[in-house]
């Protein structure tokens, strides 16, 4: 059972229907953010993402609707550092991949305890033999389609590693299975772009964004597997972990020549939870 | 909200827990298959594909489950042709990927009418810009996560088409969103292969087992575009709407010198439904 309030279509008593377009069709996008002291961090990004990527699949929703979910369930909730997972579905619909009959989307909204001890906590990366589908749509949208995430990190666990680095079909660095990958090389600060098949995570942005404004040459650029290996320093980002060090990728040492970099910007990073929630969020949780 | 009788673990009167990991995450596959005077045709095959891509993805389903959720909605329901759909999830469970925390699966069985005006009723294709994953296992799955076809769907509509057509990342046809593909060449019967990112229909599965039997070469064998251009007759398959012939791709009228041969095989698959079902399925629905 859920542990948490769950606010659905506007009630914590709100129900799924067994005929769900999530449930029966992948047919959704979700989002989670990190809420401290009740206040979500970087939310007014992660609801115009929401928005834009429910756009996307054809599901019109109201960011005001989102906002009145989060504050429900950070209302019933007594957690002071939550997790807020936001989950929109096409809704109830006759059989059929399109259209739909029109009815009104799902709306779902459920909170969980954040998970501080993963706070900066360095990650083993093992590289999945699953391709990451670049020529999809899919691949950019945070769909909740998951089932090749659920694999490449089952492999990875059995592989002794924390995380699975996922590569597309031409080769090149896409993401791991929550996260987005990062390579500094000397002043160089580099992420895949999402023609590669990524996700334009929140953190992702935030970082290429602290990055720039403190005189770093950030920017989207493609990545190999070697210039990972090669890199001064590696590292991953999401939007509940923040940033995470990675430590070594099919069990070969990284390089940790950028790892003062690389707390800089964690720190800096902290520094704007603080400003937003009012709180450290190493304190909490 | 649903419109026939729905049964989940156990009961017709189940419910779906708002953190099941089908509708969060995408983790579960489903079978779809017609019942004709509430008899599942081709069951055994269905229920064996099913148990095995649900092991596959590390859920353990018991078929006797399945056969008593069968049996309970179609006694539930007044339907003579109905399309009978399982799905089978991880459950609930605590947030993450992996692994599960040990609870038990989800297994829903819902019913619906069988659309009888669509039995072998051409279709046109529009090739869809969304490439189909040959790189992931989730290709060659039922799975939940449908949201690339949706999308694919969507795109062949607006295209004025009935059904999208999806090639993989070589180039190579893959099948529609929603059914197998096949070239009809002279004497060879060709179909493509699972490594080419294709769901092993059981409709697909029977077809060239009939074909085999009737003295064709028929063979899975990876196909092109231009194949299917040049081929005598093109038809696709699935398990609610079996055999029909594709009219045209991409708007330019396909081949029909092999519909004789196509008929045939249809009918073959009527003669099959009617000895195992006790009914020629046209007279019904």
């Amino acid at each position: 059972m859920t542990t948490g309030p769950v606010w659905i279509n506007g009630s914590l008593a709100g129900r799924i229907d067994p005929a769900d377009r999530g449930l029966l069709l992948g047919d959704g996008v979700f989002d989670t953010l990190a809420a401290f002291r009740r206040v979500p961090f970087a939310g007014a990004r992660h609801l115009e993402r929401l928005v834009a990527q429910a756009c996307e699949i054809g599901i019109d929703i109201d960011p005001r609707s989102v906002r009145a979910g989060w504050d429900a369930v950070l209302a019933a909730s007594t957690l002071d550092a939550a997790v807020i997972r936001t989950t929109v579905t096409g809704g109830t619909a006759a059989g059929g991949l399109w259209p739909r009959d029109g009815g009104a989307p799902t709306l779902m909204v459920t909170v969980s305890p954040w998970p501080r001890h993963l706070f900066e906590h360095p990650v083993r990366l093992a590289t999945s033999g699953i391709v990451r589908n670049a020529g999809s749509p899919t691949a950019r949208l945070k769909a909740v389609g998951y089932l090749d995430n659920i694999l490449a990190a089952r492999e990875a666990a059995a592989a002794g590693a924390d995380e699975a680095m996922l590569l597309n079909g031409a080769g090149r660095v896409a993401s791991t299975t929550i996260a987005n990958i990062f390579a500094l090389a000397s002043d160089r600060l580099m992420t895949p772009p999402g023609a590669d098949g990524v996700l334009a995570g929140i953190t992702r942005g935030l970082v290429l964004e602290t990055a720039v404004a403190a005189g770093l040459d950030a920017a989207e650029r493609s990545l190999t597997p070697a210039e990972l290996v090669e890199a001064d320093s590696v590292f991953i980002t999401n939007s509940v972990r923040f940033i995470r060090p990675v430590l070594s990728i099919d069990g070969a040492p990284l390089q940790s020549r950028g790892a003062e970099r690389v707390r800089w910007l964690s720190a800096a990073l902290t520094r704007q939870i603080e400003r937003e929630c009012g709180v450290d969020p190493r304190l909490l949780g």
